[in-house]
């Protein structure tokens, strides 16, 4: 049975995994990612290394969810629009890939992608599937409304969306301006729109 | 005076710069880009270590050079349509960023970039800036036809066609289909001409 998560006693494991991901910001910004281990980690965050490692599976994952998920997802936007849904999702995007930790860590992150198949693939059914089923559930009510006939695939249009401003980041070096943002937006909305 | 470089005699430094890509490339399938030195390239190559430099800058940009520019870009595209061109461009993206050498070399260029911001400035305006012009210059060709009223940041177009598949190759580690790289090319030029 599962425990229910609402009301003001949150499970245990929410405390740990909060004390690990705030230790594990708190090394980054400090260290790096080279320079992050998981022992010093639990000894910040005054958990054991197991826990971390049944909680994370590894230090790649443990920074990865650190950085780049600091903030939660917020609850689906439904802002009336297809436009005004593919808007609120860019400014989720960019706050998320933007934000100082996840830049800084991100070529660090990328290469141990890379290195290691079996993290890539928990990485795309974790983190990333998130991110894909918040752009199916935009779909879904976009269909619901008649806005579109029938969903595309929601893995291109996470791409479509987020990937412009990873390449801005990560090629080109360069922080994703509010332009920016926009003109994914608008041009994915129009460019789905006009499939009717 | 530039030198002209039809004809049948092809200046002296193409030859160099041939031998040291071709040298590069054959170090990077055999090593990887941890591996690569520029000693190691110059005695392959059979020019000296000083040739390379001078050409190229650093030991990234001719990896980049070997890795992603392979393929030189074909002469600009010029199908009859906005469409029709962004799908060529997609197409000629996909093969220059997906190549086996590139999606080998790519995260260790990525991490070159992030660690040194003057050589991120170079890559921006050599690498990527002919990139951007390509892009510049079928938006032109779409203005003239009367496909679009005016033409939109080529950057942020290059962006929207190029990074999903960067997303796709270095985030999700998950090479670019063709369905992928249509519904990239069809999004873009629909949204782009919905802007009318």
């Amino acid at each position: 049975m599962s425990t229910p998560r609402q009301g003001p006693g949150r499970p245990r494991e929410d405390r740990i995994d909060h004390s690990v991901l705030a230790a594990t910001r708190k090394l980054l910004a400090r260290k790096g990612y080279g320079a992050l281990t998981v022992d010093a980690v639990a000894a910040e965050a005054g958990v054991s290394k197991a826990a971390i490692y049944r909680r994370f599976g590894s230090k790649a994952e443990m920074a990865f969810r650190a950085a780049v998920h600091a903030a939660e997802l917020p609850s689906p936007v439904d802002t009336g629009s297809l436009r005004g849904d593919l808007r609120a999702l860019a400014r989720v995007i960019k706050a998320s890939m933007g934000n100082p930790l996840a830049v800084q860590s991100g070529p660090a992150l990328i290469a141990e992608l890379a290195k290691d198949p079996a993290l890539a693939e928990r990485f795309r059914e974790s983190a990333l599937g998130v991110e894909v089923d918040y752009v199916r559930g935009i779909l879904e009510h976009a269909v619901a409304r008649g806005e579109l006939a029938e969903p595309p695939d929601p893995a291109h249009v996470h791409l479509l969306m987020a990937g412009p401003m990873f390449y801005s980041l990560f090629g080109f070096q360069q922080a994703v301006g509010d332009d920016l943002c926009e003109r994914i937006a608008q041009t994915v909305a129009d460019g789905l729109l006009a499939a009717r």
